[in-house]
């Protein structure tokens, strides 16, 4: 038995248990035919190419869990390339069958994943509500008569629903993530140009992003690492470079009293305050910040020329099938025609002039904490004013691709009837993806609202996101620099962070030096001698902070290798051997830590 | 006596001698009225204004050579903002008079320089040739019937011909450069955002970059250096991000055969010619890479949507004053009018391709080495064809700020009649722009051109451009990275470079490692003996590649801070003394160098 919500580490668990891929599509084949919402997808994957992708993954590659996505069902938004489907955007006379598959859903199927099918959108991604489309408005698994959300509205509720472990959406106003705050689910929306847009059918080219909706922050980041990377035939592609957050004490940037808007949604209100409290409670430190720039950029996104992005990308086909477009997405879209170039350079003028002032806002941040959405609204409500109330949902959203963010859409509960879920949304500076991920788990975790559709589902452990470390230069600290201890502020400044409590080998000799302030010890490694160890703390520097970390050593210490007592060689505090003739021995105490404790001496 | 050129380092020399700023300025005042080029300048700063600022700058910094320009005259664009004189643009109806300085005068003021007078620049900063001016056309300091270039005619000619020690210009589409080639002289144009644009009227501001004319690179970056710095105020100022190059061994990307295009002028293609020998002697690798993406970039500058740029900066203006433009200036910028913003963001998109393209070329070259202009005409023929022919001269500089690029334009020798100046201009990523500085230097003296209409001046050594340190990390390095050593390349390759030989003080013992893998010494300090001292290297490595480099160190040895003989405390290698016990002392031959070569073991 599959669990209702389809995230990772249970599909793995089953795999790992003996379920075969076959087995999983046939559940998915099962549940997706006995769906409520019949608005979910516009294409389907076949029942029968759904099974021959399972056995023809099986054949390449046998080995359960072979692959990072081994036999892992997703949807896919109807604006993003799949070989052997059509690409509609929600606009049945533009459908196109496409020959490749685009570059995301290449390499999410060469990583084992099984696209299950092409899921419903506001058309042409040119919404946040999910009601401008054909073919019917999905609704939030936990109310019919509610909007899914948009434009990405199939795909999360695909996810939701437990139809997929996980899907795609595209993003350019908050379309990856207001569906996510509507159903329950994690949103990641990376930095633009991290994910390449090959193969995606363009809202607004320069500041579209493709995104993941997933049961964790877990799983939406180990998807997205699968789709990121350059590719140089996508104009906006950028290789990364990945940008560090403070390890502990993160500044969180609040709402102040004058940028709060709810639309008179006091549920949500009462949600983002509760979110408050748990970041303060997770050790952050709350900020209220001016949102006012922000906001004004937002606001360029449709007041401003950048819909003419929007028909830059369908200007050929408008020409011949104006007849065939949403009524109000052709109203937006055509708008665009009153917008000469100097517009659209003035706009630029105007976004750059707002980028600076949010710069004041980010010197005193880490990262934001946003509402995803102020409100949601009934799909009656919605289709009888259709522009304005689909504007209330991108207050928090719409200016995080303009001004170049990285963001991820959490779950922060239901509102007090526990009938509707609302969600919060952390947005870092430009590749922070990686970095903002942990406190978004975090988040999630404390807000124990379940996942999708299924609110009792306990977060699994082995999706929790640990603060990134791979590129980060581990550092043994012996004294003055451990936790708590004078020069640690050293390590936590510059972003570094604790990886653990270690012991050296039995070869080192502690000494406590004569004369340092503030106190320090001197580690000696004295091959001839065996002891207990001494007690250390490896910690992870970011690796531009490392050159400044060391050239403040002084002497007698510097850095060299140290051999800890699980045999592996870390780089580390060491002492000039000179330095601590005739100094007092003080292994015996275990540690520099045991040593201050016993004398006061720091 | 002044010398003709009035280079940084000649005045600093007079000043140290006994001259003061009121002396300079009368000098100034002379030559400024014996002029041959009465179109030099629009405004030129009156004579006892230039008086009081030197008395005034005596009086609030006695000291000579107290500030960093102090007593330097410099002219400024006329398109830059001075108060006290107007600004016009070229265009008289449209002068004002600003209240304030734009952010580089008052940076540079600050500095102790002094503003001798507003220049001449073809209209709206539009050409790149110079004569497009109703205040005349300014002339080549070579021959008074060839083009000064442009757009920042007047501040070439003013400095080439000994009237300013520096001068002002602004650079869109190549004027920072061009009327530098013509003129013998360098042209630093910084990355753009580097240098802020408050207080500079826009030609296509998402563009524009403010320039320094200067006699030597070493000049231009000094003053650029004054200049820099993050200015909120502008939209576009961004917060520098010093990028390196390789320290030696530069790979230049010069000109493949397909893409050579001098419009028939022999001399310069020669001149070319000759530099890439020059480079190759200096020791960089020569590669011709595919300049056609460059080119298709440059095309859009003029060729597409922004010329629109240059229209919002002067909107307003021309519905009022359409007669009051240059007619080949109001011709370039009447055709935005046919623009839209879909043509604006499309021809955004066409732009990102062509980066996306540029990348592939990227990386087979460090930088660029483009002629700064393929051929000269006289006024005559420019004035016959001023379309055309200005749009020659813009070939290989267009692309350079639409791609985000700094560069550095030096003189490059004379044609075979000693009669006319051709230049070639180095370019590299954004924020190279004192990376690039060293080679542009070493190029420009070994052309041996003098400095502006001075052939024969000769460079100062004290402008030379040393490789870039200040954020580079120094490292001791005593055996096996040593120069020629086994392991210098772990120095090299990441852009490492020597800053000098030294000796350690004599409280430090080498030894011969044991069974090290290549050999390697061990320093060890032992504060009680009193020898030499032994030779070790002082590096610099980049920042970056300082936590690998270490990370990398085997044990016993390890960093820690080495004291040389001249008391200063570097950061560098030093030794586990447990590792030494028994080893051999080898401190008798004074650097492993020699002991190397005494028993032939490395």
């Amino acid at each position: 038995m599959l669990p209702t919500i389809l995230d990772l580490t249970s599909l793995r668990a089953a795999y790992e248990a003996g379920k075969s891929p076959v087995d999983v599509i046939e559940t998915v084949i099962l549940r997706r035919a006995a769906s409520e919402d019949p608005a979910i997808f516009i294409t389907p994957t076949p029942d029968d190419t759904l099974r021959a992708e399972a056995r023809s993954l099986m054949e390449r590659a046998p080995e359960p869990n072979s692959l990072p996505l081994w036999g892992i069902p997703f949807a896919v938004k109807d604006n993003i390339d799949v070989a052997g489907l059509p690409t509609t955007a929600a606009c049945p006379a533009f459908a196109y069958n496409p020959e490749k598959d685009a570059t995301v859903i290449a390499r999410l199927r060469a990583a084992g994943a099984i696209v299950i099918g092409k899921t419903n959108l506001d058309q042409f991604a040119t919404g946040l509500n999910g009601t401008r489309s054909p073919y019917g408005a999905p609704r939030s698994v936990f109310d019919k008569n509610y909007v899914s959300g948009g434009s990405s509205s199939g795909s999360a509720v695909a996810v939701a629903s437990g139809l997929a472990s996980f899907a795609l959406g595209t993003d350019t106003a908050g379309s990856g993530r207001v569906p996510a705050a509507f159903n329950n689910l994690v949103g990641i929306k990376p930095t633009p140009g991290l994910v390449p847009n090959v193969g995606v059918v363009p809202a607004c080219r320069s500041v579209d992003v493709v995104t993941v909706f997933a049961s964790t922050v877990g799983d939406g980041v180990a998807v997205r690492k699968v789709m990121e990377g350059y590719d140089g035939a996508d104009p906006f592609s950028r290789r990364a470079a990945p940008s560090s957050l403070p390890a502990s004490g993160l500044r969180i940037g609040v709402l102040d009293e004058a940028e709060r808007e709810f639309f008179g949604n006091s549920h949500v209100e009462a949600l983002y305050d509760a979110a408050i409290k748990r970041a303060r409670a997770l050790g952050a430190t709350i900020v209220p910040f001016d949102y006012a720039p922000f906001r004004q950029a937002a606001e360029l996104l449709y007041n401003g020329p950048w819909v003419a992005e929007r028909l830059a990308a369908v200007k050929a086909f408008l020409a011949t099938n104006n007849g065939d477009f949403d009524p109000t997405v052709r109203t937006i879209i055509e708008g665009a025609k009153a917008y000469d170039a100097v517009d659209a350079f003035e706009g630029r003028y105007r976004l750059e002039a707002l980028r600076q002032k949010t710069k004041t806002e980010w010197e005193k941040v880490d990262l934001l904490m946003l509402p995803t959405s102020p409100t949601t609204y009934t799909v009656e409500e919605m289709k009888a004013d259709p522009i304005v109330k689909n504007g209330h949902f991108g207050r928090y959203t719409n200016f995080a691709n303009l001004l170049d963010c990285a963001a991820i859409a959490v779950p922060a509960g239901f509102d007090a009837n526990g009938h509707l879920p609302a969600g919060v949304t952390f947005v870092g500076p430009a590749f922070t993806d990686d970095a903002l991920a942990p406190f978004a788990d975090a988040m999630h975790r404390a807000a124990d609202t379940g996942m999708g559709k299924d609110r009792k589902a306990a977060l699994p452990e082995a999706s929790r996101v640990a603060p990134p470390s791979d590129d980060f230069v581990p550092i043994v600290v012996v004294g003055a620099h451990l936790t708590d201890m004078p020069l640690n502020h050293e390590l936590t400044r510059p972003g570094g962070y604790r990886l653990r409590r270690a012991r050296t080998d039995g070869s080192y000799r502690l000494f406590a030096l004569h004369g340092t302030i503030p106190p320090k010890p001197g580690l000696v490694r004295d091959p001839g001698f065996t002891g207990y160890g001494v007690e250390v703390e490896v910690w992870a520097l970011p690796p531009a902070a490392f050159a400044g970390f060391v050239q403040n050593i002084p002497a007698p210490l510097g850095v060299g290798k140290i051999t800890l007592d699980d045999g592996s060689c870390v780089t580390g505090f060491l002492c000039e051997a000179h330095a601590v003739t005739g100094g007092r021995e003080i292994t015996e105490f275990g540690s520099w830590r045991n040593y201050v404790r016993g004398t006061g001496s720091a």
